[in-house]
């Protein structure tokens, strides 16, 4: 059926979608949500695209292009195209399976997988996925598979070293930025650590956030290469190599019901640790009151990263640590690299710095060194760790002299009352510094004076809020008092 | 925040849809699917909707709504609104207690189904519930307060009657067009059914579609009681009653994967008939080959619809049919009508006729008649039921003569060769009646000329198509010659 183009200057975030009216739908016998192939005449190009009918806007006889279907066909307004039935993807059948309680087979993954990646499936159909992932779980064989293929449809580092050690924490507390402090003291004690991290989806920064104010993060395949072999070690961001990948696409629709299934969690992790080529990989799974798991949970999830890394081929040690509150004193990007350079310096945080000597000494011991605490604490005396830290930036392609931006406003909270700092709410912590400006204003965000447990006077400050934004400062400042003295509890 | 209206020409088809630009959404820590609520400035209009954030097309300081939240809101392009976040509704931890496999309480199932009817859950989360529905099932106990709060939500017959029977059939079998002929005999028969029918959604024709040949359909609550007290009767449109019901919502979600979630499909069902005040309910299940269900699944769902009859207080009594091929000749609603009149007129289609007859006396066997089979018979017989259709008719709004329509094109295909009819595809059939423009174009549709087992020679009419529109019949023509004479298998 030959229809003409309307450009719908409006984006839908990835899946292709057209919309036709009602009648012209129905000439094809079509439904919300199906697929049909639109072709430009006298060309070649042609996409898969899901149909939405819309009772308003689109007359018969006119096919409404949303921004990402028009360039990928290259047509404009008023251009003829030709449509038709397109069947569904296999990966149907495959999602509908999962959603049965079967279990999946290399080939069903490798589709549904290359599917995703590729965007032929729409935000129902992947919310569907995403649900049988949840509700009926993934065998250690279907991760381990999952793993593997989503390496495969990625870039793989080729470092050529017997050892490749590595570390993830599963995230979800303010601060807490580790990364940047024990990458550069297993570099400079010999070992080779190419890591790649995260950007902030809902928290404050991501280790990738806070590194970029140093030096570039996105860095292309060839080039990361380069630096891992000149410095043993890299800092950057996970998609600047990966831009497409699955986990991008799962994030819009596990996010309203908040989901994170644990078996897309595991390979999603395992396969940025196998694409380095990782031989030894620590995992930190923070837990608590606040954390994303808890203790019980933590442990159940520690198994199953140990026997999942059996099965690949990596040696995987778990950690469990407290995740109650942040973890050191800034969160938001300048604040916890200042906190992070104050560690390097053999300074900073004390709950910082003795989290980064504790993961160092761990990740070192696994892969035999001995009296390794004292080693690490060496290499953080003598500097080693700071100078490595600036030959990575460097290396990366940042200036010689390391600079922190401060933000222009700030607005500080006070203790209500003398006592005892009961607790501190990770989740409003993270609140107010996202909306504060953190992570895309690098200044802004929260510096906490207090922890756990500190005693407080009347009138002492227990944080600030910085932000280069009065207007966000102010909508901070207006969550704070909608909360009631529950960010930082004094009793 | 104060934005600017931006009027988006299209309809989201229910859900309240609002686009911000990236940057606005981040003032507000605001991520895809969240909500917000839209208040008109100096106006007390407000709506909760879910945003959707754009790359392109939306501007920061400008809001784009879609038509639906256009009009909720009563705003054009160039209005200003007040934004701000909204808390996730009540339904979104409900979802979850589902798909964790927990059982939902009262108050969780009428809080769900209100918040879907009144269009207060996004398609990500509606597919969530549904795939929750689907994955862990419900109990008979949830089953039974699901049926209750929809019956709650939806028009509620009250006919003081001690009696009050009704049918219901799964569907899914082409032609297949018992209720207007069984309705008529048992009305006729003295006993009172008030029947609703669905419209065809995948299929070729529902029975509201064909009855609203002779009659309207959609007819209002206070008008239907008045038809069922007069007539005994009524054959009208389901959702002329409950145009915003919860089905309607879920139809859309739960087309991409056909999943039929069997707590939904039941309470459903059984919500329909609670809702009429029916006593006595029978309940036809076509199964084998092309048809919904297998005969092992029938049995099974058989069993399920006897217990939650006697829960919620209704006579279940469930047969399994024959729904390995179409019933009757005619496929479309001018073809299944021409029949539903044969029948009535004791003659028609051999195999409907059988099924219409059996059908009638299980019913009238439930209530008590004695020799059910002979009754149903004699009110054929002596015109009783067609004189009974009739008077339904007229009672609707119907004319005094039945006219039905006839196409202006058709196609007829020949057997390839001598043999014997092996298999008719009951989806092929279904299809091909679909895009030669039925129910929309009421004369369209195929005629069978034969049935399974039947013998035929070369060049035998298989079967013949019909459509008032040439394009369409030629659409019809190339999926019959794609088709390979699978439609009717002749071996």
């Amino acid at each position: 059926m030959k229809l003409k183009v309307k450009a719908l200057d409006l984006s839908t975030g990835g899946p292709l979608v057209v919309v036709l009216d009602d009648l012209d739908a129905k000439k094809l016998d079509l439904h919300t949500l199906d697929r049909v192939s639109v072709k430009r005449l006298k060309s070649k190009k042609e996409i898969i695209a899901n149909i939405d009918i819309s009772a308003e806007g689109i007359k018969p006889g006119i096919i409404g292009l949303f921004s990402e279907s028009l360039k990928r066909l290259g047509v404009e307004e008023g251009t003829h195209v030709d449509i038709e039935t397109a069947p569904k993807p296999e990966s149907i059948e495959i999602i509908r399976k999962k959603l049965d309680g079967h279990m999946l087979t290399k080939h069903d993954l490798r589709t549904l997988i290359n599917d995703i990646v590729n965007d032929r499936l729409s935000e129902v159909e992947i919310t569907y996925f995403v649900a049988g992932a949840y509700t009926k779980g993934f065998t250690l064989e279907e991760s381990a598979i999952l793993t593997e293929e989503t390496v495969n449809l990625g870039f793989k580092l080729n470092l050529n070293k017997e050892i490749v050690i590595d570390k993830h924490c599963i995230g979800g507390i303010p601060g807490n930025r580790t990364s940047m402090v024990v990458i550069p003291i297993i570099a400079a004690a010999g070992f080779t650590i190419a890591k790649t991290s995260s950007r902030s989806i809902t928290s404050p920064a991501g280790t990738a956030d806070v590194m970029e104010i140093f030096c570039p993060v996105s860095i292309s395949h060839e080039k990361v290469q380069e630096i891992v072999k000149k410095t043993g070690a890299c800092i950057i961001w996970q998609s600047s190599l990966n831009p497409h990948g699955a986990d991008e696409k799962l994030i819009k629709v596990r996010h309203p019901l908040s989901l994170d299934p644990e078996g897309l969690l595991l390979s999603s992790i395992m396969a940025k640790k196998k694409a380095v080529g990782a031989t030894h990989v620590l995992v930190d799974i923070p837990c608590g009151e606040g954390a994303k798991f808890s203790y019980k949970e933590g442990k159940e999830l520690k198994k199953k990263f140990i026997k999942l890394g059996k099965r690949l081929g990596i040696y995987v040690k778990v950690v469990i640590t407290d995740g109650s509150q942040p973890i050191g004193s800034g969160i938001g990007p300048a604040l916890e690299a200042r906190d992070v350079l104050s560690v390097l310096e053999g300074n900073g945080p004390a709950d910082l710095q003795a989290k980064c000597v504790f993961l160092a000494t761990e990740m070192l011991s696994m892969v035999g060194v001995k009296d390794a605490k004292r080693e690490v604490m060496e290499i953080i005396n003598s500097g080693a760790a700071y100078n490595k830290f600036l030959e990575i930036v460097r290396a990366q392609g940042g200036r010689k002299t390391l600079a922190i931006p401060t933000a222009r406003y700030f607005h500080s909270v006070e203790s209500p009352k003398k006592g005892v700092v009961k607790s501190i709410n990770n989740k409003l912590i993270a609140k107010i510094a996202r909306i504060a400006g953190s992570p895309e204003d690098k200044a802004a965000g929260i510096y906490l004076n207090v922890r756990r447990n500190n005693h407080v006077h009347y009138g002492d400050v227990l944080f600030t809020v910085f932000s280069n934004n009065q207007k966000r400062l102010q909508f901070a400042q207006e969550l704070i008092n909608r909360s009631h003295n529950k960010v930082v509890v004094v009793e």
